[in-house]
């Protein structure tokens, strides 16, 4: 498996904008070949610099691809003025 | 429960310094009341924004910030140069 993290930024106020795009991404995402599972945490304190994170399970690196490929395709959810997300995908190296 | 994501910011080189840092307060943290688990997550590729994601489980709030204090008062790490850490802590607001 691989682990996505996306890191969100989200301006002041577009918050339940973000969490709604999310939420479109999530259940184009979640019919895509390879996806596992996501969970989208939203810090405790409303002023913390990454305000919503997502970590989801993906089968591998190429299925994720393919599946961001096809969604971007699709446009399935408005862009969202600065708004910042940077994804990237990871293993783990240590757990406890 | 509660997650703690704590992002990190690795500058060029300083990776390997950066996780010898991180297991020296895993291995603090781990006794703490409260603690449940911890992951670390490093990126796939080498030049992400976030090399190095952690990602804990803690009881609650109050017992993970207990556990800070006592780690910082412990001096428990050597500063790294360079090195930007984000904690913060964080609900599941969605899950799939």
């Amino acid at each position: 498996d691989v682990t996505l993290i996306n890191v969100f930024e989200v301006p002041q106020g577009r918050e339940e904008a973000a969490i709604t795009a999310w939420e479109a991404a999530r259940d184009f995402l979640r019919q895509e070949p390879g996806y596992i599972s996501t969970e989208l945490h939203r810090s405790l304190s409303p002023d913390a610099r990454f305000r919503l994170i997502n970590v989801a399970k993906w089968q591998s690196p190429a299925a994720f691809e393919a599946a961001i490929g096809r969604m971007q395709a699709a446009e399935v959810f408005p862009r969202i003025e600065g708004l910042v997300s940077t994804p990237a995908l990871y293993s783990v190296i240590r757990a406890d």
